[in-house]
C-alpha cells in the first residue's frame, strides 16, 4: 500500500489545478511531477508553438482563463469560476454582457440525467463561449436579465507535453501514455498521471531491464498527435514499441477494464489479459477497440499501428461521476490506485520475462537427482511439481512465456520463479 | 414494390408453360424472356444436339409430350395431362394399353404424407412411363381395367440454354444462375427465372460497374454441366468468377436462406451473409453445403470450384408445397419477390464497393474543420460520427469493406455512403 | 469377442508375475509374450546394462526381490510378500531388524482414503525400504516390537525392453507403445500389454499395409527413454512416425478416454477422435495433454515431438482401483478388452485409408448409368446415395479422408467402402 498512499497524495496536489489542453495548468502539473520524481529520471518538457502543423491538425491558440461568472445583479454571482472551475466551457472566448434568461439558456449546458451535477464541457477549434451548471439550478433560474462574464484570452502560445525515457538493454520499447488536459477531476485524469509517475519510479528501481520504457504525458488527442508527429517520432515508435498501455481512470476500486487494440491480439492485449485474469477475473471487463476513447485511438491508427491497449478501472463513459463535478477525490482511493499499480507492475514483470523457451534435455529430465521431484511414487503425491513439468513439456522453442502460460493455465506471475528454477538447473534455455 | 409487381406479372406468364429439361417449354420460356428484356441486353439462346458429350454426361433425347391420360371407359378420363400437367411422369415413353388396377398401381406415384397433392416426378435417363395422382385418388380407384395413354416421343433434338453477359470495367465476373426445367410450378422455379431477369434490368441500369455480370439459364444439372463444358467455358469461369449466386425458390415470403459454398467462406458466402444479417436476421436460415441441392453442386465441384452460394427464401425441400401441385401462383407474391430482389441488389452493391481501403492521415483527422464532427465535446453527444471514425481506424490497407463491416458490426449498405463521404474528404483511399 | 477372450486369457497368465522396472518379472513377461505371438512376428528383446546413460538419466541397478515380511514373533507373519506382492515398496533395499511400532509406522504406506486397500508404492533412485498395508491394518497394529525383513538385492544388471517391427509398403511408421513395469495389477498394466500383443496379430494378418508398425514394450519412463536414446533411435522415430498411441488401462468397460498430444491436433489426435466419436460419443472423455501421465510424456517431449496420444478406457488416476491391490482380474473383462481392440483396429484401418482424394470428373458424374443412383427423381427418395455425393464434392485434392469425414460428419469407418465403390467406378483417385 506504500505506492497507493504516495499516488493518492500526489493526486491531492494535482487535483485542484485547472488544466486544459494548453496553458499554465498543464505547465504547473508538469513542474510538480518533475519535482516529485526528483533525480529518478530526466523529465523532459516540450513546448510546441501555436500554429505548428501536426499531421492533419494545427496546434491551437493557448487559452488563458482568469475568471468567469454569471450575476443577476452586480455583486450577486449565481455561478463563479473561482468556486467551481467546471462552470465555464473550456476554450470559451471572452464576453461581458447582459442577456435575457432565454439568451442565457442557449449558452448554458447541463446534464439532465444527473440534475445535481455540473458537466464538464469544452469547445475545441470553434470560437464560442458558454457556462455549465446543474440542471436543477437551470430549472430554477428566474426571468430577467443576467450579466455574463468570461475573462479569458486566446493567444499565440504553445502546447506543452512531456516524456521520460528509461533506457534498457535493448532499444525495444514499452510505451506508457497518459493525458494531462482535464481540469479538476480526480479519476479522469489525475489517476492516470499519478500511476504513470509511480511506474517511472518502479521501472527506474529495477536493477536491470530488457526493454527501454517510454512515458508520455500530453493533452489527449492533439497532444499525442503532436508527440507522434514532432521530429517524425512516430517512425521511431513504430519500429521500437513492442507493447504499450494508455492509462485512464485508474483510481477507483470498482473493477478492472481493458480496451483491446485494433487487432485484439497484440503483445499488449495478451500480457494485460494474462495479468487481469490472474487477479479477480470476475471483476474484469473486456472492451473491444470499438469502445476505444482515449489515446489508443492515435497509437492504433492505420500507418502507426502500435497495437497498444487501454487500461482502466471503471472505464471512461461507464462510471456515473465521469466528466462531471462529482469526479472528485472521493472517487479515487489509495486501494484503487494500488490495485492499478499492482497490475501494471505485474504486466511489466511479465514482459521482461517473456522469452521463447526451449527445454534442454531430450525426454523428461530426472528431476529427482536435482532435488526437484519426490523420489517416492504414490498416487496423489506429486502434484506440487506438476507446473514445472508442464513448463518443460511446452517449452518447445515455439511458444513464448505468455503462450506457455495460456497453454497450461498458470499466470506468468507464477511461472517466473519456475523458469528461474529450471534455468538454474540447466533444464531450459532462452531460445 | 415496382420490381415485385413486374416480376410477379412475368411469373404469371411463365407459370402455365410445361417445361422439362429439353423441348418446347424451355424454348417458349426463353422467347418470352427475350421479349420481356427487350433491348436491355443481348439474350443468347443456344441449342446443343442430343448425344453431345458434356463432361461425364450425354445430352439426352428431346422429349415431346402431346397428351397423357387414364380412362376407365373410353371417354371417361379420370386423370388428364390437359387438366393437370404434373399427372404424367416427366420423360415418360409412349404407351397405349389396358391394364388391371394392380398393374396401374405399379406405375402410379403419390405423396402419401400429403394425400391431396399430386407430386412432381421425373424419370431421367431410363426409359419408362408413369402417372402421378393424389394419394386419395389412388386409394379410391375401383378394381377393373384402365386405359393408360401417354402420347409422347423421345427424339433426337437438342438441349436449350441461354445466357446474358453485361460487361463491366474489368473481366472479373459475378455469376447469377438459375434453372429453367420445372413444369407449372411457381416458387420452384418460375421465381428464380423472374428474379434473374429483373436483376439483368437492374445491372444494365447501373451507370458504371466494376464487374462483368454473367446470367445463366438452363435445365438444372445437365444444363449447367452443358453450359460449363461447351467450348471449355469452365476454364474461363474458373479464372474470372469472383462471386456467384444460384437462385431457387425466391418468391414466397416466409424467410431467407443461404446454402453455403463448399468451403463456407468465399466472397459469395461473405457478401450474402452480410446482406442477410442486415435485414431481419431472425428470419435467416443458414444451410451448410451438405444441404446443397441445386446448381451450386456443379459450380462448386472439385476442379471447377467457383465458390458460389445458393440463395432462397424458403429452401427447396423445406416448404410444404415443394415439388407438388400446390406450388402454384399463390405460393409466391409481389412482396416475396421484391424482398429477394432487394437482397440481390444489396449484394451487388456491396460487391461493387468491396475495395480494400487505407486511411490517408497519420492519426485521426480533424473532422471538425471538415464539418464532419461536433466541435463541442460533452459525454453522449458524438455517437453520430462514430461509424465514420470506426471505418477510418479499421481502414488499415489489409481489410476489404466486407471485413471492415464485419469488424465494426455495421452492414456494408450503411458503409457505402460513409466511404463516399470519407473519399470526398480525402481521408481514405482505395488501396 | 474372439480377441477379447484371447486377450483376457493372456492377461490371466501375466497378472501374477511380479514385474518392476527391471528384473526377472519383465523378462518372464516377455518370454510369455514371445511364445504367445509365435511366428507372427520377430519379438526382439534387448538388455541395457546398469549405468548406461540414457539422455538425462542412468539405467538403474537391477532389483532382485526374494522375500519380504513383517512378523510380531518369529513365525507369526502379519504381512508377507508371498501372499501379497504389493506389500513391499518397489526397489526396497535389504533389511532385517527389529523395530518399535513407532519406527515401523514411519516406513509403512497406506491409502487412508481407501482404508481396506493396499497401495502400490515404489521408490526409484533413492535407496530406502518400506512396506505397504491397508489403513485398517495399520490402525490395528499393537504396540511392541516387529521384525521387518526385506530379502532383496540391488545389483549391476540390465534393463529389459522389447519391440516388434511389422514392415509396410513405406517406411512411415505407426507407433504403438505400452509399458511392462507394474506388478500384479490387471488394468494397469496387463491390459495394455495384451492389447498391444493382439494388435500385433491383427497387423500381421493384414494382406497389405501402407505403414510400418512399431510396437514398443518397456518400463514406463526410464524404459521409453532408454528405447528412444539407444542407437539414436529417436532420430529415426522423429523422421518416420506419423501417428502413435500409448496404451494404458484399456481393459475395463466403463468408458473411453483420449489423452491429447501436446499440440492437440496431430494425426494421432484426429484419427483417435474420429473413431471414438463413431462409437458411443457420450462415453468418451477427452483429456488435454495437461492430464498426461504415461509415456506420451516422453514421445511428446520438445525435440522428440512425435505427437502421439494416450488411449485408455478408464484413465489412470481416475478409477478407484488405480494403483491398489483392488486392480485385479475382476476389473478387466473380455468385453472391455474387445472394445479397446475394436477402437485400435478401427484407428489403424482409418490410417491405412487416410489418403488425399480428388474427384475425377468435372461436375457431378452421372451416377445413374453406373447403377449408383436412382433414375427416378422424387422428393425424399435419394438420401441413400447422399454420402457418396458428399465425398465426391469434398474430394478436392486438399482434404484427406479424415478431413472429408469431419466435413461431412460421417465416420471414416463408413467412408472406406464408399471410397472403394467410387474408386472402382473411376470417379475418384488418390491425389
Amino acid at each position: 500500500m506504500n505506492e497507493g498512499k504516495a499516488m493518492y497524495n500526489l493526486a491531492e496536489t494535482l487535483y485542484p489545478i485547472y488544466r486544459s489542453i494548453t496553458g499554465e495548468g498543464v505547465r504547473e502539473t508538469f513542474r510538480i511531477l518533475k519535482e516529485w520524481l526528483g533525480d529518478t529520471c530526466t523529465f523532459n518538457i516540450y513546448e510546441v508553438p501555436t500554429g505548428t502543423e501536426v499531421f492533419d491538425w494545427t496546434v491551437p491558440k493557448e487559452w488563458v482563463i482568469r475568471d468567469a461568472y454569471i450575476e443577476k445583479k452586480p455583486g450577486e454571482k449565481i455561478l463563479s469560476f473561482q468556486d467551481c472551475p467546471l462552470c465555464v466551457v473550456g476554450y470559451s472566448k471572452p464576453v461581458d454582457e447582459w442577456v435575457t434568461l432565454e439568451e442565457l439558456k442557449e449558452i448554458v449546458h447541463t446534464q439532465p440525467d444527473q440534475p445535481d451535477l455540473i458537466p464538464y464541457v469544452t469547445s475545441y477549434y470553434k470560437e464560442r463561449y458558454g457556462f455549465c451548471m446543474t440542471e436543477n439550478q437551470k430549472q430554477n433560474l428566474k426571468p430577467g436579465r443576467y450579466h455574463i462574464v468570461v475573462d479569458s484570452e486566446l493567444k499565440d502560445g504553445s502546447l506543452t507535453y512531456a516524456d521520460v525515457i528509461l533506457p534498457g538493454e535493448t532499444e525495444e520499447e514499452i510505451l506508457i501514455s497518459t493525458y494531462s488536459c482535464h481540469p479538476t477531476m480526480a479519476n479522469d485524469n489525475c489517476s492516470g498521471i499519478v500511476l504513470a509517475a509511480q511506474m517511472i519510479k518502479y521501472i527506474a528501481s529495477l536493477e536491470k531491464r530488457k526493454y527501454t520504457y517510454r512515458f508520455v504525458f500530453g493533452p489527449e488527442t492533439i497532444g499525442i498527435l503532436t508527440y507522434l508527429s514532432q521530429g517524425g517520432r512516430w517512425r521511431t515508435l513504430r519500429e521500437r514499441v513492442k507493447a504499450g498501455f494508455v492509462l485512464s481512470c485508474v483510481g477507483d476500486d470498482r473493477g478492472y477494464a481493458i480496451v483491446h487494440s485494433q487487432t485484439g491480439n497484440t503483445l499488449s492485449d495478451r500480457v494485460l489479459m494474462n495479468v487481469l485474469k490472474d487477479g479477480e477475473p470476475e471483476k474484469v471487463k473486456e472492451y473491444s477497440f470499438l469502445e476505444r476513447g482515449s489515446d489508443e485511438r492515435q497509437y492504433n491508427y492505420p500507418g502507426i499501428g502500435l497495437g497498444v491497449v487501454g487500461f482502466c478501472r471503471s472505464k471512461y463513459w461507464e462510471f456515473p461521476e465521469y466528466h462531471t463535478s462529482a469526479d472528485d477525490l472521493t472517487v479515487i482511493s489509495e486501494e484503487g490506485l494500488q490495485g492499478s499499480f499492482n497490475i501494471m507492475k505485474e504486466a511489466v514483470d511479465a514482459l521482461e520475462h517473456n522469452e521463447i523457451y526451449t527445454a534442454n534435455t531430450l525426454g523428461e529430465p530426472q528431476m529427482g537427482r536435482r532435488g526437484l521431484y519426490p523420489t517416492l511414487s504414490q498416487k496423489g503425491v506429486w502434484d506440487g511439481v506438476r507446473v514445472m513439468m508442464d513448463v518443460l513439456l511446452y517449452a518447445d522453442g515455439r511458444r513464448d512465456l505468455l503462450e506457455i502460460s495460456e497453454a497450461i493455465h498458470v499466470p506468468v506471475r507464477e511461472l517466473i520463479p519456475v523458469i528461474q528454477t529450471l534455468e538454474n538447473a540447466d533444464l531450459i534455455r532462452k531460445k
